[in-house]
């Protein structure tokens, strides 16, 4: 099969390269000319502009974009469309909000260019084990990309899903990271537990890597834990400060819409905003409002 | 080895079994005939008194409890103590509170007798694939016992930790099951958000099983999730009640007593008490107050 791949970040670049690897005709374009040279030495295409790599795609054109999610994507749809012809398709594999995804296949198809959303999970990873795929898109669409799709997963088979519609593929890449964002808050919050047990001096790399094998718990975030932790217990050179990559949010916004509790995301999501406050105007106001009504001792920073 | 195994449940059964089956002398004992029975048919040698297991167990006995938490274990370490010499071992690999072991181990030291805490996890599936164990006590001790642990392991060398002294052993177990609550809380949220999004249809036995591969949140619990809804996703004849073993309210209390904040947790677990609750007292309550402030309607039981 021949491809676009528009974008090569950390998960654009790898996807190119292992689909290259697997034999197929990958042209790379991104912004700057070193990215797309360093793919050229990786054997793709080297297209240096969106309407170079719309030529060498033809004639089915498959354009596949891996940009940051929002403008950068939107943009690049708008500049693509007077380059494409009616059938041609747009595959979205960036993290996406699936509502800018519909949007963009509505878009398309008043061209009669064809879009599918891919949510891509795997990061960096995925080179050599296959990346997680949720596809949303028409069934006929789909089937097209199907040889693409069956080598960037894990195994032909196992490890992408054809989730629905349009704006389903960003969907359930979306649920999964806000699961994410639930098992690694609860991973945390246990292996603090742990820690600051003193008295039972747990180390906490034997309890992760034992509990890989046999447990409950056993998931592949545990073998990062287990990795990591083998290392280095106390971590002490990491900055506790958790960014939020957007998916969590739209997760929580998605159960205050359909009004479906989700109380464990929601905490884990906001347990981020905590990290992030350095400011700690919550904990200001409330320090002096037990002084307020109580006469509590305020710890001032001038003491 | 020689150990006697004390209970014979789901739990303790299974492990007799599979130490039977990796050569060990195992001798049984339970409260009914029938489960000493039934082991003796599966290799192991009957005990229909704890007395007579204790006889069959010497001479350095080991004495492996798998009892209910609480006055089952506390009565039966009682009733052991006459029984047993100093140097002997008793291993309670119940899920015993780790406050309650340490005291069990107070209690057996001052009569000379060693105790070992061991947390077992694994569940049914442990006499296939082995359990994980947690084990707290002094390092002869855990030395004797590691033939045993090795064969009840999922491997010799993999599935458990001797994680500290006496108490450790239940302490990093209640973590695990604590753990355990908060990403089985946050699957379910997951997946009801995808469940509820009723416009893309999407096949959450296909998703399940997609995600085993490749994505962040592939884990144990995923591959049972997929196992489960591959049959069955609506789940209808399964009533939405979801019962609390204790682990998870010591993780709370833990978290409560050591001051660390751990909201996920702590959610999970209060969402099972919301589902065990059928009262609704509380939103009974919420309805009534928003009538009483604001004239917002209340639907009665007798509209």
């Amino acid at each position: 099969m021949k491809l676009a791949m528009i974008g090569l970040g950390r998960m654009g670049g790898n996807m190119a390269r292992r689909l290259a690897a697997a034999g197929h005709e990958v042209i790379a374009h991104a912004r700057t000319r070193e990215a797309v040279d360093e793919m050229a030495a990786a054997g793709c295409a080297a297209a240096y502009s969106l309407s170079e790599a719309a030529e060498l795609a033809a004639p089915q054109r498959i354009m596949w974009l891996m940009l940051p999610a929002g403008a950068p994507t939107s943009d690049t749809i708008d500049a693509l469309i007077p380059l494409l012809r009616s059938s041609d398709i747009v595959v979205n594999g960036a993290n996406s909000n699936y509502k800018d995804s519909v949007e963009y296949g509505r878009r398309l198809s008043q061209h009669g260019i064809r879009y599918v959303d891919v949510g891509v999970s795997g990061g960096v990873w995925g080179l050599e084990n296959g990346y997680g795929l949720m596809i949303g898109g028409d069934e006929a669409t789909v089937r097209i990309l199907t040889p693409i799709i069956r080598d960037l997963a894990p195994h032909p088979e196992k490890g992408w899903v054809h989730a629905g519609p349009v704006g389903a593929g960003h969907y359930v890449k979306m649920i999964h990271n806000g699961i994410e964002y639930g098992m690694m808050q609860a991973f945390a919050e246990g292996f603090d537990l742990m820690r600051q047990k003193e008295e039972f001096g747990i180390d906490l790399a034997a309890v992760a890597e034992a509990w890989r094998h046999g447990t409950v718990v056993r998931s592949w975030l545990l073998d990062l834990i287990a990795g990591f932790l083998a290392d280095d217990q106390e971590l002490e050179g990491v900055i506790p400060f958790v960014a939020d990559s957007g998916e969590g949010r739209w997760t929580v916004n998605e159960a205050v819409e359909l009004g479906v509790p989700a109380p464990v995301l929601t905490i884990a999501l906001h347990e981020r905003f905590r990290s992030q406050d350095s400011d700690g105007y919550q904990y200001r106001l409330l320090a002096q409002l037990r002084n307020a009504f109580g006469g509590h001792a305020v710890r001032r920073s001038d003491d």
